[in-house]
């Protein structure tokens, strides 16, 4: 994974005040590094960074940060030992991790109801002063009667890991209904069962919604060996700032990355360059929460990533790779607003937008969950991401002509070949190969091999990490 | 029904240009004549009218009315009996009503996708200039495949009423993808079977909605002897102008009118005078078009508001009578933004809401569908419905004490009763009175008719009208 490391580059003024970029780690596992600007160079664009960023605004003016100070912590924990206790469930923990770094800006917690029913109704929050910003998925946490019980008059609770460690308190708490049929359906536009989120987070959840405001004590930490690439929006932010990127293009992936999304962000940077941007950079930003059990695992993902990259596939100096904290709802067209609004308060100000994002097989009937062109659509229609620029994923298919991947020519659709997803998993786990040119043999060999582990690990169950 | 009628003063100089006012009907059944102004004063007020009527602006700033010019009508039916041709359902017949009186202004025609999507997603269309207006349930048209291929490239279509007469013609058609459980998931926030609008109107429906621009030949007439009461939004303007009403609340209906209602209403304009209003109008304003089987019919309803006023528990002086012509979808806290959004294009500033506005019982679980604050909760946060004054119902129930309909008292429980819709149907069905003081004895005498007529009529069929 050191090649996508040294796309971070150790700034020796760092602008931002949040403490995890200092962490060894963070440059740790360099095989070379790769620098944009010399030392000098670098000194001077931080300095730059803490007049003016630059960068676009996060939603609602501020990027909300809910970390306690570093000199309140044992104050905190101490506090959270004295009030009622929610054990958080994996995802539940991931809410906390995107809340607390303010991918949700301007969110400060878990909803209440009135961001719930905005959520729901309007997939945007209307703020103080009348503006109104993007918010299309429910951040909420469930609890069930015996937590509500327990929870009683208290004005406050803790939130515990799944090892009982505290990790945050809520405060100012407001417990409503949790009407998980209304809420899945609005979300989904559905509620045939088997759809994988409502499955994992929602089905057994408690019949009960408590939001409040979040105070974070440390910064979430998943200790797998990728916590390295969990860049904040701030961090983020600052590295943009350090890159003096005029341009910040994101592209969301949960899939390996294939020539076609690599010819796809190439051309992209072209075309910011060609419409005068000086320094167009691309964010490649893998979501790394909570995927259903047939998507390639982050670690396996990152790990081709990697390879990508070390192939030369994607341009380091121009790459930025972090991961993306968010668990996937496959929510569709209401998600894809999620994935584009986490994005803008992380800098971004182009937002590539594909076939079907966030979509899925409807898990009952045969078809797919969501027309393919309506998360573009509804993108472009979405309240509160006016200040995004969106830009529309052109078809990329295998040019039977070329022996590569090449944007689709209508004028002769015979010299094309379409590889689905299930069509390149189907390929790796049978270890055949696909045609030349599809994805570089290096990280083709990383999907090749997951597989292999999956056939290999006793009843087929789903390693959930590999070292990265 | 003479007496709602007579709320309606025959205007010398009507400053609308909207042809329905000068029928006829509009004045005939006169039993009494109440007149809050002289002829003078009347003309004066119409003058004044033409120059700026005071009311609250529509939607858009410009009231939309979709009527072919009277002139060019001949053209227009020879028109649609050259282009292909879609036979409206009586639901549809309502949405052209609804659409073509500017109800649901801005929008001009039934919804294109981009309309669609706009609505299921964010409850609201946002204008060329960047203005955004309230729009919570789809208003759109289906077609099934024959239909589709039938229309193959023209760019218009003709739309029949239920006897093949020509009645409007869709122009710049745009054809689309009708995913009904999409639609239903997002509209209702459930897709359990046995929802009514669903059953009626969605589930046999075609698998294309079909939007485009729409020009309505002629006014939608019902001739059920209840037209003179289908008020257009520029009639209901200009009725108000007329009075010199200086507030406008609207109180929308799909039940009999009970004491409690009354006491609301009554009390709501004392709170208005008291906040230096002049005077204020009530338009009482029951809904028209489809409602489910186990609801009162239309035209017993209005046989039953009119005794309501006959009796004098509403002043007719201060009160507008006339019917809102929407079909009832019974999606709750989306659909009251509907009821509340239509009634701005009608002139209303105030809008009455109830408990569990557009309610119902969940069709399958023992619950009702919605929680009975959400559609007072969504209502003051929509987008769009800002500068409506959204004015929360107060309970009533029926005081044991003072044997009439009062204003809950939390403070004294037990001297109250609560009368339900279902229980107060019960008991006029058994011919079982209510308490003294529940409803005047002249509008409940006209629900135990009703039910008589339900007993009477042949295998228990729901007699669709009465001679009004």
């Amino acid at each position: 994974m050191a090649s996508m490391a040294s796309l971070f580059i150790k700034t020796p003024n760092p602008s931002h005040s949040f403490p995890k970029t200092h962490k060894p780690h963070f440059t740790t596992n360099l095989k070379f590094s790769i620098s944009l600007h010399s030392q000098k160079t670098t000194k001077k664009i931080n300095q730059k960074s803490r007049i003016s960023c630059g960068l676009i605004e996060p939603d609602g003016g501020n990027l909300v940060e809910l970390f306690v100070k570093e000199s309140q912590r044992d104050e905190k924990k101490k506090e959270a030992m004295s009030i009622p206790r929610i054990k958080l469930s994996r995802i539940d923990l991931q809410w906390v991790h995107v809340l607390s770094e303010g991918w949700a800006s301007p969110l400060r917690g878990f909803m209440r109801e009135s961001g719930f029913l905005q959520t729901l109704h309007f997939g945007s929050l209307r703020l103080d002063d009348g503006s109104v910003v993007n918010m299309s998925v429910p951040i909420v946490l469930a609890i069930d009667d015996s937590q509500k019980q327990q929870i009683g008059e208290s004005r406050n609770v803790a939130l515990l890991d799944l090892d009982d460690n505290p990790v945050a308190i809520l405060s100012n708490i407001e417990i409503y209904k949790h009407n998980k049929e209304e809420r899945i359906g609005r979300t989904w536009g559905t509620t045939a069962p088997g759809l994988p989120y409502v499955d994992e987070a929602i089905t057994d959840a408690g019949n009960w919604l408590i939001g409040g405001d979040l105070e974070v004590i440390e910064p979430i930490k998943y200790s797998d060996g990728l916590d390295r690439f969990r860049l904040s929006p701030a961090e983020l932010r600052d590295e943009f700032t350090r890159r003096n990127a005029d341009a910040i293009f994101a592209f969301q992936l949960r899939n390996p990355v294939h020539n076609g999304h690599a010819l796809l962000m190439t051309d992209t940077r072209r075309r910011l360059l060609e419409m005068g941007y000086k320094n167009p950079v691309l964010l490649l930003h893998p979501l790394g929460g909570y995927t259903k059990a047939d998507d390639v695992p982050l670690s396996w993902r990152m790990k081709q990533h990697e390879k990508v990259l070390e192939d030369g596939v994607l341009d380091p100096e121009t790459t930025v790779v972090a991961i993306f904290p968010s668990p996937m709802l496959y929510a569709g067209p209401t998600e894809v607003q999620w994935h584009a609004k986490a994005r803008i308060n992380a800098g971004a100000n182009f937002y590539i937008v594909g076939r079907d994002p966030a979509g899925m097989s409807h898990p009952v009937e045969k078809r797919d969950l969501y027309e393919a062109d309506h998360g573009k659509k509804v993108l472009s229609m979405a309240p509160g991401l006016e200040r995004l620029n969106i830009l529309p994923f052109k078809v990329a298919a295998y040019d039977k002509t070329q022996s590569k991947m090449a944007f689709f020519d209508p004028s002769r659709p015979q010299d094309f070949l379409f590889i689905s997803g299930t069509k390149m998993r189907t390929l790796a786990k049978n270890k055949e190969n696909p045609p030349d040119g599809f994805m570089c043999p290096g990280g083709w060999n990383v999907l090749v091999e997951y597989y292999d582990t999956l056939v290999a690990s006793e009843n087929g169950r789903v390693p959930e990490t590999v070292s990265a």
